[in-house]
């Protein structure tokens, strides 16, 4: 199917509105990066970690804050950059990290400082922007608050990620090799870094043929819980940075109201559960009742959109006074169906900005039709849009344009969006090539984005 | 115990001689570095591969040829370099290839060009110089030959190293583990980067509990045959660029001269088998006799100095005539016992300079001592000279000669070295420090350098 989401991307490009910053302070941190063995789902790996922590600290400013991170590279041969995912950068390009974009990578031994203004308030988080190093935990939270907000509520963090057991080097081999290896689904989906794999919940079930683990608090995968106490509002900050699943959030027995998506509010819309995909991020109001006696109630994060075959991620609700050794009847309650494409569509039907934002503009100067196919290439598969598979150069597009060296231009392209696109029945395409090549846009103008997505999702492998 | 070894260190530092150039010409190869899978030893892993090959090309030059090579990163996140092990780089230091002495690592989508003279005739070989690179396999062997020579003989290569199935960088991180996790010995050992491990040489034998392993002339596993006629002389190359094992060689029923070491002519001898050790290469020539009829025999190399639990890797010499299908008698002869060290001395002890070399200086203008042990500090394993570990600096340190930058000279240590050092007792050493500090040597220096190897090995593991 095509969707045309013009309006979707230039609202989220042009509704951004700043808050004035009351007395603009600086955040300043010194994060060093290096790999270490963890369990992040009771099962050893490797993580990138920052200052020992896996997911990496989480950072707090208030809108209008001057952010300052000196990252020091301790991997031992990889490069490292990271990218503040849903900060505009205004005026700080450089800061972006974006490996090949914004920067040339940081080298191990070397430091490099990240110096940035967070302009607005907003759920944010941060990864990796280098190889698949998200995909081998180069991730946290950035919680971006400001007094005038008006939503003020007790807060909780939730990262949610997925977790392969093959290490991300394998992975990106497998993936780039001739013929690509699919690696399969992740083994686990982690919230807050944690999951279990092949394990039960905390001693919560020892149903469902799962072997019971019995965590104790300092283990680096037993699940976070949620204490909360009868009537009263939380805020929960929700991120994605999933390196392949789509996901649904519920929690059993309550709504969530929607209050911000990706940083903006949004006109509040109340659902049962939440989809986010990779990249998004979400506050929703939870409304505690008053169950009596008090109890806990399952938080469940499943996979959506393809056929699943990874365990739910499952993190308990607790109120005060429910029994620390109570155990939750198994299972869980299912997320939705992955296929139940409808529910997606009416849940990002739902999400409008809040009152006070501008419109989005009537007219725009160009349109970009973009259309985005999986390719063979010499035996390569290869993900292109318009057929031209991004090679991220070695010197980053900001420091050619900055020192004036050659850099190629696409032409844009005209309006070439394929009408009654059978995704069924996929043309043959065997035109993709690498390309470094670069739209040029004029600062100002406004562009129709229309993504025509070729994809087709049968619940069958990528393959 | 201790060993001085100044005459040999001044020996290899000084006794190098040229060979003049005739008509010197141009080797120019463009190579690109990327991770494969690859099964060394029959099981599969990654190497790091040059241009699809593992080992790397084999460099053919003559003695004053300008070799230039192209090396292309194409890892994904990792950087790298090469380093021409036994070149004395005269002229060009900059060609070295040694992360953060001489060059900054290759970054990946870069080109790097080396370029250098080989001045003089001998065996090398290169291999990656940064992180545990060369432990995944980023190794290829450097032959320098020239008119001049007075030995010439068909030749085969043999290029030693030992193979984990750990991957490099988890052994890397687990050796910088805090505590240290030891990876063990090496699983198997590789001749031209061909073991086999758990299993049977290539239909050669299938008794001793291996599994049969049926290989195709196609198996990336499949052991490399020497294909000899009788009553010739053939000409070895070996070299050996092995993470951890040192390593014996012999060819059963046959004796080997000595002719090279080190890249230097040496007086010839003849012995039974040779010792190798990592970063060693030496010519043997290797006398055919005339078998009746046709036959094949063991080429057997074993781990020494360490209790091995590593299976000696074999290739067959294999005389013309001889049935392809012959099976050798299983177990083939061993190497000689790992603790034999007497045996290892005697072996060093008949390693003289050519006749025509000139003698090593009879002045030195001064001593430097150098005790290495292995040292906690703050829970991590380090491997210290005078107590200093080496932290290799983020800016190559020619290039911080280069541009006047602040470097740490260290103080020349005074006689140090400590009679009676029991190494089965060694002294409470708490002291270990982390350094990038260098010893500041002049131009024209004849430098003694005492090593003092406080190391002991009882046959135990190294932790």
């Amino acid at each position: 199917m095509s969707v045309i989401v013009w309006w979707l991307v230039t609202a989220v490009m042009v509704a951004a509105h700043s808050a004035s910053a009351g007395s603009a302070g600086v955040v300043e941190s010194y994060w060093e990066v290096e790999n270490q063995f963890r369990s992040p789902d009771c099962t050893e790996g490797v993580v990138i970690a920052i200052n020992g922590t896996f997911p990496g600290p989480t950072i707090y400013a208030n809108a209008g804050d001057t952010v300052i991170i000196h990252v020091k590279n301790k991997l031992s041969t990889e490069n490292v950059v990271i990218h503040w995912h849903g900060i505009r950068q205004n005026g700080t390009p450089w800061s972006d990290g974006a490996a090949g974009v914004t920067q040339c990578p940081i080298n191990p031994g070397e430091t490099f400082t990240y110096k940035f203004t967070v302009d607005k308030a907003g759920t944010h988080f941060y990864h990796g922007h280098y190889g698949m190093q998200r995909s081998a935990g180069l991730y946290g939270m950035m919680v971006v608050r400001s007094p005038k907000e008006t939503l003020h509520y007790d807060e909780f963090n939730l990262l949610l990620s997925d977790w392969w057991h093959l290490s991300s080097t394998l992975q990106e081999l497998s993936l780039s090799s001739k013929p690509m290896r699919w690696i399969g689904e992740p083994q686990s989906l982690l919230i807050n870094g944690r999951g279990q794999f092949d394990c039960s919940q905390a001693g919560y079930f020892n149903e469902g043929g799962l072997k019971e683990c019995n965590f104790t608090k300092d283990d680096p995968c037993a699940p976070t819980t949620l204490r909360v106490e009868p009537n009263k509002v939380y805020r929960l900050r929700i991120a994605s940075t999933t390196s392949l699943a789509s996901l649904n959030l519920a929690v059993e027995g309550h709504q969530l109201e929607v209050v911000e998506a990706d940083g903006n509010y949004v006109a509040p819309f109340t659902v049962g559960d939440i989809d986010i995909y990779s990249g998004e991020t979400y506050s929703v109001l939870l409304r505690t009742h008053n169950p009596s006696p008090p109890r806990k109630y399952w938080i469940s994060v499943g996979v959506r959109g393809r056929k699943p075959n990874t365990p739910q991620a499952l993190t308990v609700l607790h109120y005060a006074g429910a029994s620390e050794s109570e155990r939750l009847p198994f299972p869980p309650r299912e997320t939705p169906r992955w296929d139940d494409f409808n529910r997606s569509k009416d849940f990002s039907k739902k999400i409008f900005a809040a009152k006070g934002y501008p419109p989005p503009p009537e007219k725009s100067n160009a349109q970009l039709f973009l259309l985005n196919t999986q390719n063979l290439m010499e035996g390569y598969t290869k993900w292109a849009i318009n057929n031209l598979s991004l090679s991220v150069p070695a010197t980053p597009y900001i420091g050619s344009i900055r020192y004036g060296l050659p850099l190629e231009y696409l032409k844009f392209p005209g309006p070439e969006i394929i009408e009654n696109y059978d995704i069924n029945h996929p043309p043959v395409n065997p035109n993709t090539t690498v390309s470094s090549g670069i739209y040029n846009l004029t600062m100002g103008m406004v562009v129709d984005v229309i993504l025509q997505n070729s994809n087709v999702l049968k619940g069958e492998m990528i393959e």
